[in-house]
């Protein structure tokens, strides 16, 4: 049986998947992002840790590898300038595969695979327009319209994370100010609360965490009903259901689809962002978009619609 | 030899031609849409208006009606609150043309028809990815990806004018505040002098103007090297060219087309317009998307596009 190595490349992890055509993943696993000096060294060590599964279902049977990575370009192959992974400029990564793996590369943005997984195999299974949001280390988005990925004529459209939701706001990784992802995403919630616990006197569950907060421990003192957790992602779901509210505007999507470490917040995030949403909308879009969390458990989604990218 | 009527409904004027499928437009003229009293009449005086042309040409060699309009659905074929057009609520116009005319009708809104004409006749020939974006009465827009219009999975994509470019701005005719089409667009322009001049204690041409000023006049003001005419453009041009920073990230366009009467501005508006996009927008896409003004005459594009509704 043939078949496909998706890759995901994220912030922390890269978690693969031998997946066949159907959607079944015959093997998976993780290594870290993080600790390896260059991308060869990381490439090195992720060949390193697939060639038993390569050597286990024969080099002939895998038809290709499709990667999902932060700015990864569809029609150049590279990653360009990716603010949350360890290695800066440009980096060839369909080439460097292809060399290491003797394998035909694909390589996209981590959400546009993610978006391609959940039309192809999860929640959105035969809708031709909306729009994937992953919610992890920053932003990231995949918008599909007519059925098809928008890809933008250079390969860099959907970088929705990118969009100022606050004038002159809080500086973003990619050095501009008031960027959607310095607010939303486990990155943006996270600083938001220890801005907010330095500059006030509140009691607060929040304070007696040991370390540096987790978005993780910012859900779980809201669902322990915790004030400033609890306003915290109101904040956090004001400027993300407004900043929707805009870009509906533009596609006009049926869903929009949450993914990553801070869509596991769910309803704690997702009830007030449609609720801002609602009240910054046009009438004409008024209780028509669905707001869903990915049915996909745990990275499947981004490592389906990887291997997606290959068939 | 067929021919497509393309309708093109503007907020002043609504215009047509008859066009056949090279885009060579065989005969056009406008009438006001103003003065009606329902769009019943009004399409009775388009009737009247169109009859001596459709016996002309033979009934039987008109292909079909392509209307643009504001806010025309090109699902449905209705025209859906359009603040810019002087009849209210829910408008079946595809049905009243069909009824009156005997002729298949597409609609689809007034930016999108232009898009789809400078896709097949005008600047874009051969562009896959651009927005059309016109600054009439309003502001339309309409987003082309993959080479395909994008509009959505109800038919309302495309609504950049109401992105909220001034978060608790100025009131739009849509009832929020704040929204692009109240600052970027011939009515939102004058809107800014009239505030100005109210404010400002300051020596002007445009106070020499008598009765409303016109976005016409501000431009001819502006040329002429009045201060405040070329601030107002600067203002104007400051936050259309943020907006357009921020959307550019949504389907990174090789192109953004101007068409419309604000757009016969040129360079007194895209200068500034080029300068404030660039200042805000993401590195990955600085330098690469081409402000361009519609290099179709008057209303052809509006025209055109209507009518490549029909092939």
């Amino acid at each position: 049986m043939m078949l496909a190595l998706g890759i995901d490349i994220g912030g922390t992890n890269t978690a693969y998947g031998f997946v066949d055509i159907y959607g079944v993943i015959h093997a998976k696993g993780s290594i870290s992002t993080l600790g390896h000096s260059t991308v060869d060294n990381f490439i090195e060590a992720l060949h390193n840790e697939l060639t038993p599964y390569i050597s286990k279902f024969g080099h002939g049977n895998i038809a290709g590898i499709g990667v999902g990575a932060p700015n990864g370009n569809y029609y150049t192959g590279e990653i360009v300038f990716a603010p949350n992974l360890p290695w800066r400029g440009v980096l060839p990564l369909a080439e460097l595969f292809k060399n290491i793996f003797a394998l035909n590369t694909i390589l996209t943005n981590d959400a546009n695979a993610a978006a391609l997984g959940e039309m192809k195999y999860g929640v959105a299974r035969g809708m031709k327009d909306f729009i994937m949001v992953t919610l992890g280390t920053g932003l990231g988005s995949g918008f599909v319209a007519n059925g098809q990925l928008i890809y933008g004529h250079d390969g860099f459209a959907g970088e929705l994370g990118h969009v100022i939701a606050v004038r002159e706001g809080r500086k973003c990784g990619c050095g501009r100010l008031g960027c959607l992802e310095a607010y939303a995403s486990a990155t943006g919630i996270v600083a938001t609360a220890e801005e907010w616990l330095e500059q006030r006197d509140t009691i607060t569950l929040l304070r007696e965490r040991k370390g540096k907060i987790s978005a993780m421990q910012l859900h779980k003192a809201a669902l322990e009903g915790d004030k400033l957790a609890l306003e915290i992602f109101d904040y956090t779901a004001k400027i993300l259901g407004q900043t929707l509210a805009d870009i509906i505007t533009i596609t006009s999507p049926q869903a929009i689809i949450f993914f990553g470490g801070l869509a596991n917040s769910g309803d704690t995030l997702l009830v007030p962002v449609k609720k801002y949403m609602e009240e910054n909308i046009l009438n004409i879009y008024k209780n028509k978009v669905e707001l869903l969390i990915s049915s996909l458990p745990g990275s499947d989604a981004a490592i389906l619609g990887a291997s997606a990218l290959v068939w």
